[in-house]
């Protein structure tokens, strides 16, 4: 199978996709001649991280029959300082909000996703460093 | 330096960020229990890359005075059959409309993005093969 892509440039430096038939707009700062007319291409690399780990556990943790009230993924990158400024390091902080949640099953959701059903998470990890916390919140 | 992103779980299997000032939701399809409220977020990946070398693309022709009427990055990923579903090959199409465009700047642009300027290129290329294809339209 193959996922294609077609970025159109609409805007000083500004690029434009259909995506799922959702628009999805990237822009630089007006700082460096951007118009801030969508968020910075590169971070949407951890926007991807994030969502496709966490949909994986919240399917996961739903046919485990946990029942969480809230749930944020924390993707936290370090950028390289030389050019190419790339991600070199990347933690992905889970953190459950929930009633006595179980953090062996919470641990092993998180295990799932990371290790079998994560797509994303399986190219970034042959590229860099990868951790992973767990953290259950009141 | 570092980059955060917070994606916060909102609804069924839908994730939602602000980056940058923008917000940005990623969901599934409804066939696999999403809303389809957003993109997928493994493709954010494909965008990420394409929104990245062609911003630089557009800054370097700027530079040196190529005046092109329409710019696309198409980025073509081929997905593995197995979990997890991934991107193993990439073909990133930059596709050019312009008046007698000079090929050879052209070249220099792209080649001094994924060689130089393009963090999302430097972290993909070390996971995958990818090729670059240059073309120009009327």
């Amino acid at each position: 199978m193959k996922h294609i892509v077609d970025m159109a440039w609409t805007d000083k430096i500004a690029f434009e996709a259909d995506m799922d038939g959702h628009k999805v707009i990237v822009d630089a700062s007006e700082e460096v001649g951007g118009s801030d007319l969508g968020p910075r291409p590169k971070k949407l690399m951890l926007a991807s991280l994030a969502g496709c780990t966490g949909v994986d556990v919240v399917m996961i943790l739903k046919k485990m029959k946990v029942n969480i009230e809230a749930f944020n993924v924390i993707v936290e990158a370090d950028v390289t300082d030389e050019h190419p400024k790339h991600y070199n390091k990347i933690k992905v902080v889970y953190q459950f909000k929930g009633k006595d949640l179980p953090m062996e099953k919470l641990e092993k959701a998180v295990k799932l996703s990371e290790e079998k059903y994560c797509g994303v998470s399986a190219v970034y990890r042959k590229a860099m460093e990868m951790k992973t916390e767990i953290r259950i919140v009141e």
